[in-house]
Order: structure tokens, then sequence, then C-alpha cells
């Protein structure tokens, strides 16, 4: 069926758009902000005000909720067949401490709007279907981010992530004992047939091109580095040109050569020198020292390694040059995942199906569904944001582009339901 | 005399060498910080400790020392003709916050040591000679710097000056008084036959050239700007580099040009962006404003007025290009200071006399000599500090530099002695 490329849809289910834009709009009352934005930190009581309501929710629609060992919310709706993996749906329930309405929670009302559309119409899967809302995606009160779906597939143990404290020295294990969404299920032992994320873009891409719905082929690799650039602080007034070892101005060809590198792989890479320390920091004296941090990314493992052997050896020029010396540490090293092909493409016969303008797109933010790709199927499906802004108040999105995103989901479900776990 | 170019030279006299390099290690007693500076902010206890040394060592050679409204000392020693106004010396007592030993100070010792050549001798010189300690001359504590050669140039105003405070809110005046040093003599009512400065060089040019006296024939026009540059802050992974309106990375193209506009105006122009804030400041977002100085010198004040058209024109187009917006203030204009030729001329003669290597050069940093310039002939002598480094406690001189700019200092007085205020 994925190969006839027909364009009749596989089922005549629509999500109800005006009750996910209600529970979008509901939810935001947990942990709301004065500018109308969502601080919902993981494991507060904000979040498990908002796993209570999910729980509560997902369960008048026929569902039964559990967790695991990590706090996973799992919503399941039986299917035809209960010893099948689930064909599952996710994201994330808590924010960024001035997150906006969308970014996660899209992924997990969507969802529910699914659940609600099979609930409603009574239709009736091969497969389970399951709702999953991952703990700590944000990573901003316990770091790192992604941190459950990470223990789920295997990249982090448990054992180190209860250990984990915020910065107030409060530990992970104890904060998910407090508002009591420590599961018996160890975390992991969740076997899923396949796995579909629904989020906003959190880029511009989707924006500037018109177009409803992002097809989510993988997500960028990226690395980043800390680069330490020593020259010689000297009198801004009193010290000729040629006898400067100006680290600044060194750094700043860096800055370029970085931003060439990038394009110089375009469309696909970016690199970007986004914080940056310049040292005595003083108008009348030539800095002699500097601190950046490069981040670039592409799809492709292959040209990111390019990228920084290129890059390198550019920087390496440039200190020579400039007669300032350069250390660089890689602090970050994250391969790019490829979803698989035909989650993804019954993604993009989804968006056809719902005649909702649509491209394929790689992820430039890493998500839950990066690691979930590690031990299922996976694909995911963006919307536009405005103005590609995230991790912010002003966070936006439109009633009809959650909707679409949400009916996509659906289809992709549906989709899935009926491809995978056929006997032959 | 002057014409004529011998080498002969005009006294006999030299400076006590190990007296002066006593005097310096003795002084530094006076705000000695753990790391071997000095801390001697203006009108502080340790002001007032190396102003009432400075009194009784000059009165114990015969001079007597009176100060002007401002606490400007004079230290004045008898000439055969007193009706004539002084050839005096001069520099300042006071000190950065983690200052060194050498900055100011020298030019005050150094006068010392004529002071003390003069006495020991016994010699006659046709004027009265002047040692002046000039307050506040860093402007660290109360700005601006070289605040009391201001006042007595009419730059500033005596009213203004003693309303300033500082950053605790302590009135100048009230510091003047409870130091016990506000004279009676306005400040400014002191007319000057010629003067002279002895001071370390601040930059690595005499060093770099191995270069024992610096003939100081001016002090750099320079211009400040504050610089704000605007784009739009964007998540590092989804933003792909065409659509981004990267401040850090404009930013960099235009320090960059500040470089070259100085190098296209080599070797006596400098360029220098010495302080720079980058906002948000995030590894994983472009930056989206940047604010940093430019600092522009040149001797000649139509060049620093051709650099700044060249540079507002390149920074104009980086923006456009850039897709960014920018704010440019000019915070400060320091025309060129050009100093007196005659004295100019007594200084090189007298470090040829004194068989010194010697070249001429102009000030990149502001001296109190730049201010009483538009009073009185003036002329500046600069000998070598290690690497260039001032305001910094590891500021350091030789014993051997420190004698020889003093006794340049002692020719030249002589100098101007038998120079000025002839009977034709």
């Amino acid at each position: 069926m994925m190969q006839e490329k027909n364009k009749a849809r596989t089922s005549n289910l629509c999500v109800d758009g005006q009750a996910l834009w209600t529970d979008l709009m509901d939810t935001a009352r947990f942990g709301k902000t004065p500018k109308g934005g969502i601080r919902r930190l993981t494991l507060t009581q904000e979040d498990k005000q908002v796993r209570d309501w999910f729980m509560q929710t997902c369960e008048s629609l026929g569902c039964t909720v559990s967790y695991d060992s990590m706090g996973n919310l799992f919503a399941r709706r039986p299917g035809q067949d209960n010893t099948l993996p689930p064909i599952t749906m996710g994201s994330h329930l808590d924010t960024q401490p001035t997150g906006g309405k969308f970014d996660g929670i899209l992924g997990v009302l969507g969802g529910l709007s699914v659940l609600r559309a099979l609930h409603k119409s009574g239709y009736i899967t091969r497969h389970p279907i399951e709702l999953i809302n991952w703990t700590n995606e944000e990573g901003s009160r316990f770091s790192p981010p992604m941190m459950c779906s990470g223990v789920f597939a295997g990249v982090f143990t448990e054992e180190d992530v209860l250990e984990k404290r915020d910065r107030a020295g409060i530990r992970f294990g104890d904060e998910l004992d407090t508002i009591g969404y420590r599961g018996a299920e160890p975390c992991g032992q969740h076997p899923l047939t396949a796995y579909f994320e629904l989020h906003i873009e959190q880029g511009p891409i989707l924006e500037a091109e018109d177009k409803t719905i992002g097809i989510v082929t993988g997500i960028q690799g990226a690395r980043w580095y800390e680069v330490t650039v020593r020259g010689k602080d000297a009198h801004a007034g009193s010290t000729p040109m040629p006898l400067r070892h100006d680290a600044l101005l060194a750094s700043a060809k860096m800055i370029e050569a970085v931003s060439l590198v990038a394009k110089e792989h375009s469309p696909s890479a970016v690199g970007t020198v986004g914080l940056l320390e310049n040292r005595p920091n003083s108008s009348n004296v030539v800095p002699g020292e500097v601190f950046f941090t490069i981040d670039i990314r592409d799809p492709d493992d292959a040209v990111v390694l390019k990228m920084e052997q290129d890059l390198m050896q550019r920087l390496q020029q440039i200190a020579e040059n400039g007669g300032v010396t350069i250390e660089v540490v890689q602090i970050w090293d994250a391969p790019a995942v490829h979803f698989d092909q035909q989650c993804v493409n019954m993604v993009e016969e989804a968006a056809a199906e719902g005649n909702y303008p649509a491209r394929r797109i790689v992820s430039g933010p890493g998500h839950d569904a990066g690691y979930v790709a590690r031990v299922a199927p996976t694909a995911m499906i963006f919307v536009p944001c405005k103005d590609g802004l995230s991790h912010n108040e002003e966070e936006s999105i439109t009633k009809a582009h959650a909707e679409a995103g949400a009916n996509v989901l659906l289809e992709a479900v549906l989709k899935a339901d009926q491809f995978f776990n056929l006997s032959e």
C-alpha cells in the first residue's frame, strides 16, 4: 500500500481542532506566567498538575495510564491484538523557565486529539495505541535534556539520572517520588511498534515557504566546541597595529570562518558562534583573551566531520597570522539521526492526503524522537511557529496548523497500524 | 644655540641614578599591594602620605612647596631672576587601582632628581625651577582623567571639579579638604615659562627598537564610539544561514574593518575594539544584539576624521549586507596635541648629547602635558617599559632607563633655562 502513493485517506477520521485548541489553552494554566508563557519545570508541582490532568483526561477517553520508573507516562487505548507492541505518539509536558504554550505539549495534546477521534468514532485499531509523555525533555532543571527518553533508549542509566541534582541541590529521584510518578515498570522495558512525534518547528523554514507540514526525515548531527584565543593585553593608544596580539580581532576572523564553512555546505549546514566573552573588556585595552563557543550542524555526519576538519585548519591559520594561540575543546558530539523511511513516508502520504502544503525537513533541535529512534521505527511531524520563535513566552502557532498537524499524526498512526506486524 | 646642533652638553651635571631608584622603591610603600604594585587613588590617605613625603623631601633640597586650589603641588627652587615664570617639570603621584611603580611618579621623582643635582652642585639657573604634582591624573576615582591639569589649562572649571563624586558618593572638594591640600592660589593663575614631563612609554615601540629615549612630539588625536548592532535572536540549530540576522557575525566584520582602516593609515594610526557585549550570549542562539566600542587614533586630526568617514561608510555597508541595523554614538573627541617645537628640539638635543639611542614618538595615551601644552611651551620624554605594560602591578622599567630619562630631563630644563626670556 505504501508504494501506491494513492491519495485515498486511510480513514475518514478527523481530529476535533477546536477541542485540541481548547486543551492547549486550558493546560496553559499549569505554570502560567504573567507574560502569557509557561514555566512548568520538570517534576515540580506544576508538572504534577498537568500530569494529573493528563491521566484523568486520557482515562475519560477509555485509556489506562501507567508510568515507568522514570515517570514516563503511557496512556494506552486497546486494539484488536493487544499482544502487539503499541503504535505510539508523544512528546513532553515540561517547559523552559520562560517557555511558550506549544513546545512539547502540542505533541501530547495532538496525540490526545487522535485518541479522542478514535474514541468518539469507536474505531478499533489492530495495535494498541499509546500516547507518551516523556519526563524532562527540556533539561533546564536537571541536565541533560531528553533525559528520560534517553534512559528509555539506553543512552543514560536510570541510576545516574536518579542522582542528578538541580541548582538548589534537590535530587531528581526525590522529586519524582514527591510528585508521585515513579512507576514499577523498569524504564525501557516497554517495546514500541512505532513512534510519531508532532512538534513545532522552532525554526523559520515552514513559515518562510508557507508550508503547513514539515515531514521530518531526521535530526541534524551537531558538534559543539569551546574555543579560547590568547593574545596579549595592550594599550589601545600606544600599541602600533603590527605589534599587537589582538585576541578579539583574531576571534572576529574565526567567527567569519565558522559562517563561511557552513555556507560552503549550503543549504543544509549551519554554523554559529552564540556565546563570546572578551577579556579584559575595556574600551582602551587591546583584548588579550577571548572565549567563545562554536556550534556546527548538518544532517550528514560526514559533512559535520568535513566542516570540523576545514574549520580547525582555518582557525589555526588565523591564529598564526594574528600572533595569538588557540585552544579548542570539543564538548558535544551528537551524531545525526535518520528516521525510519517507512514512518517518514507515512507522514508524507498523510500530509498529501490531507492536501496540506508540505516539505521534507531536518530538525535542527534535538527531540525525544531522536532517542526513541534508536529502539523503534520513528518519524516526526512539524508545524510552523510564528517567526521561528520558541523557548520564549511569545511562542505562537495558529489553530489551523495545530489541527493540521494532529490530523497528519492521526493518519500516520493509522497507516502504521495497518503496515506493521502483518502476518505474511 | 639651539640651531647649532652641537653635541656639547649644556652642563656637566648628572642626576644620581641610585638616589632616583631608591626614591622610586621607597615611595612604593605608599599604597603598596601584595603583588608588588601600588593602589594610590587620588585624595586618599595614601595620596596624602606621598604628598607629605614629597613636600618634606623637596624642602630638604632647598625648595619651597605651595599648592593651588586644586591641590596641584609646586616645589620651587629659586633662580637668578625670580620675576621670570618658572621652567617646570612634573607628572602625577596618583595611580590606577592596580597600578605599577612607575606610571606618573617617574616624572615627579625624575624631576626631584634634577632638583637634587642642582642642589648638590649649587648650580644657579636663570629662571626659578619648579616641580609639579598634578592632582588626579588617572581619573579612576573621580572622572575624567587629567582633571587638575585640565582646570589649570582652563579645560574644566574648578566649580565643576569640586562637585565630582566617586562611586561611594564622596565629593572631590571634601576629600581635598580632608587631606589638607586645598591651597589659596586659584588654579591656573601660575604662569609657566616651559613644562617638561618624563613618563614611561606605556607602549612597546622603544623596547622593540631598542631605544632609551622617546622624544615625544605630541599626543595622538582620538575619537571613541559606542556601537549597537541589532539583528534577531534565532535558534542555532533550526535557522538556515540565509535567514539569519546575526549581530555577532556582522560585528565580527566590523571589528575587522576597524583594524583595516587603521592599517590603511599605517604606521601612525591605530584602531581598537576593546569592549564587546554579546546578547543573549547563549551557545545555541544566533546573537540578536551586540554592543561594542571603537577607539581610533592618529597624530593628525585630518587622518582621524578620514578614518571616521571611511569607517562609518564601511560599518553601514556591513550592516546592510548582514541584515542588521547599526547605531553609532561618538562619545569622545580629543584633538591631537602638538608639542612646542623648541621644547621638542631641546629634548632631542639632550638625548643626543647624552648619547642615548632615541627616536621621535607620538604618545598614544593622554598626559597632563597635553593640557599644559595649551598654556605653556611643553614637551615630553619617554623611557621604555617592559613589554609595553602599564596600568598593571607588573609594570617594570630598568634603573638605567630611569636614570637616562632623568638626565635628559635635566639637560632639557637647563637648555630651556638658557633659551627662554632672553632680553634681546
